[in-house]
């Protein structure tokens, strides 16, 4: 593995690019990140090579490994984020490939690179079978099985944001009813606390009302909760697994949402496997998806 | 592989035993079955070894494999199933030890067997991401993922017949509230169709109702289908699925079931890689388990 010292990891997202030098034991050398661009799609595209080059500064890394925000074509090496509307089957592979030339380029979703992250150096280690949640503007999440990221065939496994937990539930924009996302994603729970009279714009805020004991701010962390806690008993009974790891920017409301969201797993877990699932806040922080994107490119090198 | 002909494979229910010898590609050489007694640990035992050396008929098995209704203690090689009241931690794998002395022998559920012979020999072959469920008395379900049986640590997963679907649905007996098992099982579907005022007294009677065209019965079969749906629904999004195969008893009703069911899967998978699910019933009927257990036996040894 001396070989795959170091990579070059990249997390694209909707609000910001992050690279980094990830040595062969998961720490970060050297890291960097810039606002994403609204702009045209090259332009979009420089900013990352210009950002890989910075961190790289003229050394040349063992392997690439990206990780993006979906919807991807893993096969076609091209990416779609819902929040990079200049991308649309952008060929992100491609691109680092001619920006590093010679080595391996890996490509995964962010949200299952940050499970792979917190199983591999955070909050997920040892764990069998582990589900990693990004609670954010929306919500992502990844299944890492049997010490393995479990991508499915298409690359969509984890979907956890998605699943229904009430067929009477708010229209999401999927177009389902009642999805986890529509009641615990940051902006989810602001609306649903402006509809009971908060008055305030953002999580961040609502992170402060709850904090200083604000009912409703409080009442909408629990509503987020029980929605993500049944979200997290569904995969529990499917995957049986024994550890939830929850990142992204409602988390670090810390022990607000895991103290409602450890009680409603409790109440609604009525099989003593899915009873031992213990659910921890992300312990990587904002690295968790460059670190899974290294990790990534260990796992998929090792195999070929 | 040629050493592992035959396997005697064992499909331990409720309501019966059957044992078999299959041959290396799945072939059911030999076949038989009893009525499960309803009497102490022992006579249940004795039947069990009864029926395996009526099939083996002198022939001596390369290895034995175990299906057996849950709950089960794999490690321990103990199984508990909720219908059989006598078994509480019978020791089934020792007594399998026993009565075929040199062998390997192997435990594992028996939705998670079934699902494994279909992939192997029925309707999930060619499947990279198929959930397999049995609609009985109860809903059992089990995942094989990449071609392997995936258990989960405890041997738990694909746990879909207590997925809830409604948090304002019926209580469980599990103590949930809006199983799928409490709509779509059997008897959950009678008991339905009995409130709604139908006049009947089983599944098998309200198949013939429904097929008669009897609006309740109808209606009762597309409200189990509904929750099935939305069960299968969320483990695609979990487990990005690419087939599901439905067996058991209520099975057997055919079109009956996966017209409605197919329906809601398709109203309510919004996501392209949901929607590319195909749903089926069992090709290998009641032989499902056996094959599967044989099939388990296989990749085990293989691994081991």
């Amino acid at each position: 593995m001396s070989t795959m010292e170091p990579v070059l990891a990249i997390d694209i997202g909707g609000s910001k690019l992050a690279a980094a030098l990830v040595g062969k034991d998961g720490a970060v050398w050297r890291r960097a990140e810039t606002p994403t661009p609204r702009a045209a799609a090259e332009v979009v595209g420089d900013a990352l090579v210009d950002l890989s080059a910075r961190v790289s500064n003229g050394e040349q890394p063992t392997a690439v490994g990206i990780a993006c925000a979906g919807p991807l074509d893993i096969a076609a090496g091209t990416v779609s984020p819902v929040n990079i509307s200049a991308w649309r089957d952008f060929p992100v592979v491609e691109l680092l490939r001619s920006a590093v030339p010679g080595v391996a380029v890996t490509l995964v979703g962010d949200a299952i690179a940050a499970a792979l992250g917190e199983h591999w150096r955070g909050s997920g280690q040892g764990s069998q079978a582990m589900l990693g949640i990004v609670v954010s503007t929306g919500i992502g999440g990844g299944l890492v099985l049997n010490g393995e990221p479990y991508l499915g065939p298409t690359g969509n496994a984890g979907h956890i944001g998605h699943v229904s937990i009430d067929p009477d539930g708010p229209t999401c924009p999927c177009g389902a009813h009642g999805c986890v996302e529509v009641y615990a994603s940051g902006p989810a729970m602001v609306r649903w606390a402006l509809e009971q009279g908060w008055t305030g714009t953002d999580a961040r805020q609502l992170t402060g009302a709850a904090r200083s004991g604000d009912p409703v701010a409080v009442a909408a962390f629990d509503r987020g909760a029980r929605a993500l806690a049944r979200g997290i008993l569904a995969t529990s009974l499917l995957c049986d697994l024994d550890r939830a790891v929850i990142g992204g920017g409602v988390a670090k409301a810390g022990d607000l949402l895991l103290a409602p969201l450890r009680r409603h797993i409790a109440e609604g877990a009525t099989f003593a496997f899915v009873r031992r699932i213990s659910v921890h806040t992300t312990a990587l922080d904002r690295d968790s998806g460059l670190i899974g994107a290294a990790r990534f490119t260990h796992l998929a090198l090792a195999r070929s």
